[in-house]
């Protein structure tokens, strides 16, 4: 059955699932995200949901992918209009930080809520959020790489460093803003970015 | 009763419930903490755990202050040999950097993931973790303070700041050692470190 913009019932369905849940996903975490409470989110019934995703795990996979592409719409695809280079990193790096507040989600971010709640444990939601994880860091150092080969930053940058203190400073953003509720969070973050800039620029 | 060393059978089995239950808060998170959990864990009933804790809640408490008690044992004391000032700041460093493996427990630091977990959440063991976390910041912050006095670290240093930074450190260093399994993040760390380091020694 057709439905409103060629997506059929099931997919309109589908997709308010998928939004309701990554809202739940964003405040209570991996754990938080069981059959019974996203029916409860949802208001619809565990059978309904079953109908959709045949497992918890199957949810909290698809919630994950979703995390992806709606990062990729708020952090990624803006940044793209900046400059290559250093300006596109600092871009991104902006977009990156708070990110989930402005892309509308209710909580955190999944991505880091997860890697410290999937760290002890085994299986394919720890496997998938690993390769976002992954992925996420080589896109980072795809940058930092552009703006090296631009002259922006030093040819003896070590990129895998970079990128570490890079995750250091938007996990300890994400710890000041959503737990100690620091007002001074974004200028914390500055300062530390900029230290690390301030490292990697040419010797003059 | 009295037990060996003065102590009661019931307290020698609340100490046994509360070393189990910090392995276990390790590894799966206070979520993780279930009365249920725990019984399984212990090989205690459900009703037995109760005549030791009144609820879930209650027992996830008395494994925060336990954590609190492993690590002063653990980072703290140990550091309490080094000479004061900077040889004192970089032990406690040394010996905070993945301390919970050195400490016997079974996963990552509870505090640290505690602070992904309960960032969008509310009530008492949030708070008794944002207190846990503040004391910890304000005890980083005091041997920054006494580095500065004794001029190892610059006067004009900010200390929040240099706090903010090294928490986010740490927190890269827990993601990368537990979570990607990156061999090379003790190496990262301690880079990281000496750069932060670097940027607060008193200018020649």
């Amino acid at each position: 059955m057709l439905f409103y913009f060629g997506m059929t019932k099931a997919n309109v369905t589908r997709s308010r699932i998928l939004e309701e849940g990554t809202n739940l996903l964003s405040t209570s975490g991996l754990s938080g995200v069981t059959i019974g409470a996203l029916a409860e989110q949802t208001g619809m019934s565990k059978s309904g949901l079953f109908a959709h995703f045949g497992s918890k795990e199957e949810v909290q996979l698809a919630l994950l992918e979703n995390t992806a592409q709606i990062a990729e719409k708020h952090v990624v695809t803006p940044t793209m209009r900046a400059q290559e280079g250093l300006p596109r990193l600092k871009a991104l790096v902006r977009n990156w930080l708070g990110w989930t507040s402005r892309a509308g989600l209710a909580g955190g971010c999944p991505v880091a809520a997860g890697i410290f709640e999937l760290d002890d444990s085994d299986g394919p939601v720890r496997k998938k959020l690993l390769e976002m994880e992954s992925s996420w860091r080589a896109f980072l150092a795809q940058h930092v790489k552009r703006a090296i080969e631009l002259g922006h930053l030093r040819r003896s940058l070590e990129i895998e460093q970079f990128v570490w203190e890079l995750c250091g400073i938007y996990l300890s953003h994400h710890a000041s803003v959503r737990f100690v509720k620091d007002k001074k969070a974004d200028a914390r973050a500055r300062t530390a970015f900029d230290a690390l800039l301030e490292r990697a620029l040419p010797v003059k």
